[in-house]
């Protein structure tokens, strides 16, 4: 019997097959943002079980356990990795029809070569098996990246990260790039004085520049991007709820950026208008560098107090926000344009109903100076699946030009994720492969070759150039 | 020639066939969530024609023939029972594509077993032929229920209800559970003083405590849950236009209330406040007792002023309103769970922009303590229809786990409405079934039957235990 | 080798091709609503080569080429006809799954027969072949409409227009009706006091009336209302951001408008009140004359400042807007219908998020008195394509009846456009075609012909009576 990820999973028609097996399936893989340790890579870390190496971390899981009805100490209590990877086992039939299950069974099916599907009657012999596997040096973080053809990966850092083990990582001269990503979301956080405060003395300490002013602020950060620069790294990245705008002067910005250090409260109209005057003055930093830029906008965050005391950030209390204001963000990227210091643009939004609002915008900045120079991103987190996928390379291509789109990210925290690349590409040969069926995209093996070689691979490698 | 309503209506593949005629056709209704009269039950009416039994108060037919161009004396004016029918057999024909259309041939069908499709040339034949059997035994309500296999109803009841009906029922042990749901949605009616005051006067009476104060609310909120819960009742239900958050003190309540008692308008913050306070002390009620909570959000209603001022409300003439906002719902349900005081929770947005943003809300708040505690509701009101449907099992299946979901409810004033079941199972055997031919979902038996099986019935008859 | 424009285009299904065949590929076009220039057709304008008629003021190919990279002096600058045109056949290939693929060469294969696919290494050819069949009469202005078989144009005209071309084509017995729309929006545009002064001033001049106070400026419109009806005027339109709503009297509006006349500011309170009063008092010019109102709310206008200061509005920098508020356009659409004032209505959102709301909306206000009297409109603008049209379709379908839509418009500046109806009829046939296959829809010749006949041109000539 066909196993459940076979050859042709998810390619529908004999096109949809031939645009992946021929065109997409081979090409090595640009993660350009993701949560990796850089720690891990450096020092190659091995990983005892299918437990350590899948559920530590991986909020996703834990999220689809509770759903489930499964008690928080399987997910991120103190119980044996073997008892938390059986309740997983226990979820796995039950997550059918979400993306966990086809990332689990196709994780299985690359890394282990495990075809069986995982549930309570498979999880013992699994658990076994891949902890045999484990073992071997071909597991290890640096084997796992090779295995899965890894060119690139574009961690997420602080400015006022050390990037040691990226440096330990270029010197060295692993064959993988791992590049730092500027992301500096902590400049932004001002609801509370004690540790915006804290945070100056942070930056300062790794700029070494004693911040008292905003001026100050804008030397140290310009500090840090310069060795961020120096180190590879060719991208930032800002995740606020939504953009920010205001018009200010510069005179005010001194003084509300005083009053944050003098440990104040400040206003809501304060607020709007310091975000804006950072996020515009990082935003001329990569401009000035040649950077791409991301924008991940439209999460809300830490939604259960409860599970927050006990559990901190990051662990499955986070959902989608309200829609954008496309008023704020376009005078936001207007502020730039307008004296044309908008460096390459990347817009992802978690709402799935501002894809036509933020693809539109996108066009709105493109000034034909590089092609794509303003685009929409991946399908972001709760969107990365299939429907949310197609449904944006749907609207990419009615709304854009799909053959600019420097395409998927795993922007995941495990190891263990490459393989959404491929179920990004099977995905997006199985939507082209019906069109052309259809004929409604002519069946030019040029024209289609292009267009899937540059999604998949090419189009990350020319607009990056890490 | 085939009939348009035939064996296999919507199954589009052989598993599609498979999953309805095998694991989903034969199971009973329980349907928790509608606003048949319990009185219509408890005397088991019979009804004269098919115009009575099908037009009575249905505002989705009013409000298609009004597109059509139907003058409103054929809806809800004096012309005899006849010519209303022969109106709406008129617009039947010009409803092709829209779920009228499909609910109008599945009720002929199902309840009259007529194939035939309804029009002008057709109306006056079935008209009679009905008119006849609606002259049977078997065609009073409590046949009609029973033909149907129905084995629960969920009223929607007013807390100061006498549910003298429900009781009767109850006493006389009827076949079906008849049970009632606490809509406590006139307590957040601040608007006008005098109805504000008029209920505290009704409800109090009907909990024998005479209300003066925001404790005196509670007290007789309570007495009334109780009786609900003796009664039988397991659910409540509200529908706001949104949610509503703002931080308040008991002190603060105390004396908005004492304002509203006193005829007083409240302003919009202690509008957002005294909402706030009562949903929420509603809502501790509901998990006190164990119930399980629904909130139906974003109907914006009574848009036309003529046709309210001559025809009242819930005549056609609401629609679908703003996005909700995500902060305060999030801020809402946090409320609750931070004193592990939010019960079991269902909610249903009608703007469909809100599903994924709902779907990951729902997310947040499970804990793990049952397997989807609080879980999206089925496409509701306008969003039950195919289109609706589809994408509120695909945004399900993609955002949380479609496993737990306790699945369809009609949500109806009308006693042929229970078709709307086999629509769905049928419409979700279809929807998996596609996804188990394309090789999406494995084709394994077990895992498919427990699906379909749940979705139909056995998940609403574990998450609730009426 | 099938060319990739041919007979069965789109049409996927045997029903598909019998339902555009048969019933909607025949039939003339009505356009009532687009951006052509009645002096070119007064003029019957010819053309040197393909760039003048496809790249003249098209801003949607301008947009395509920046996102592609292309240089602005190829867009808009002072290169040559053929430079652009070698540019934008550039851009063709890398437009694959965008509609303007598809009306490039739908435009192609209509107006000149040609079926090659465009790219560079046939731009040379394709521009010489056009070139040469331009000088032919047969490809004069109006021959291009008759050959399209156009038999009405609506324009989009300004109310202090002189109408000059529409009275010429009309005294002149021109076979095919270009018929004035009155789009009053500059009475709206009250951020700048002197543009508004010089507008009143216009405005009064073009009426004869001296414009003082808020009675004469309805005097002067009302005065040209009547002038657009007696040159065969049947149509408004107006495209605000989005409705407004505030509760006002006549003496508040005198004040605010005698502040606009004396160059002072108003505050956006006044703003709210005085531009729910204009659009009030326009829409009853509407009911008066028994004219169809057309409401385009959502764009969000001219975010490219650096953009705009070069080469003005409408030069590809628009984008869509935020979800509309549902309450606004309520107690808009109320306070026309509370008087019965409310006439004949077509709803555009650019936000396709907002359709469904839209959708509801327009069933709040449809009164019998005419079928489909409040209707939304076809999808506009970047929602003007395959997806988005199907979007449109089915949830035109599911919550309205599609039974009396008045469908497609170009909406366009260009004179090429006019595939774009057969680009709808194809889609819709399509789509409806499917859902026939499928047994959702009979397969009643009668109920289809009836349907698709309607939606390609009977439903508009029924509604309108131009």
């Amino acid at each position: 019997m066909k196993p459940f990820i076979h050859n042709n999973f998810i390619l529908e028609s004999p096109t949809a097959e031939k645009l992946y097996h021929d065109f997409a399936g081979q090409l090595p893989i640009i993660d350009f943002h993701c949560h990796l340790n850089a720690k891990d890579i450096a020092e190659d870390r091995s990983f005892d079980n299918l437990s350590q190496v899948w559920l530590e971390g991986d909020h996703y899981k834990w999220r689809a356990m509770r759903i489930n009805g499964v008690n928080e100490k399987y997910c991120t209590g103190s119980v044996s990795d073997k008892d938390k990877f059986l309740k997983w086992a226990e979820t796995v039939p039950n997550t059918l029809n979400n993306p966990l299950y086809h990332w689990t069974h196709l994780e299985l099916a690359r890394y282990f070569n495990i075809t069986d599907l995982l549930s309570p009657a498979t999880a013992e012999t699994i658990f076994n098996r891949t902890q045999e596997m484990l073992k071997s040096p071909e597991f290890s973080t640096r084997n796992l990246m090779r295995k899965m053809k890894v060119e690139m990966v574009g961690t997420t850092d602080d400015p006022a990260d050390s990037l040691e083990y990226h440096l330990q990582l270029k010197n060295e001269g692993f064959d993988i790039q791992v590049l730092p990503t500027f992301r500096a979301d902590n400049v932004l956080k001002t609801e509370d004085a004690t540790t915006f405060i804290a945070y100056m003395e942070k930056l300062g300490t790794a700029a070494d520049v004693s911040i008292h002013t905003y001026h100050d602020l804008l030397k140290a950060l310009d500090q840090r991007h310069a060795f961020f620069h120096e180190v590879g790294g060719r991208l930032s990245d800002s995740g606020p709820d939504r953009f920010y705008y205001a018009d200010y002067t510069d005179a005010e910005i001194a003084v509300i950026f005083k009053k944050l250090m003098n440990g104040q409260i400040i206003d809501a109209e304060e607020t709007e208008k310091y975000r804006t005057s950072i996020m515009a003055d990082l935003s001329r930093m990569n401009h000035q560098r040649g950077w791409t830029q991301q924008f991940h906008v439209g999460a809300l965050r830490n939604n259960n107090t409860r599970k927050y005391n006990t559990l901190g950030a990051d662990t499955g209390f986070d959902s989608i926000g309200n829609p954008q204001d496309s008023v704020k963000m376009s005078r936001f990227l207007d502020l730039l344009d307008s004296t044309d210091q908008l460096s390459k643009t990347i817009l992802y939004n978690l709402n799935p109903s501002d894809n036509e609002m933020m693809l539109t915008m996108c066009g709105n900045f493109n000034d034909g100076s590089i092609a794509g120079k303003v685009q929409h991103g991946a399908a972001w987190w709760f969107l990365d699946q299939k429907t949310g996928m197609e449904k944006h390379l749907r609207d990419l291509s009615a709304l854009g030009l799909i053959r600019h789109f420097v395409g998927m990210v795993t922007d995941s925290r495990s190891l263990l994720s490459y393989p959404r690349h491929e179920y990004f590409r099977r995905i997006a040969c199985n939507l082209i492969g019906h069109e052309v069926e259809k004929g409604l995209i002519p069946n030019d093996e040029q024209l289609l070759k292009t267009l899937i070689e540059g999604i998949s691979y090419y189009n990350a490698k020319s607009y990056f150039k890490f």
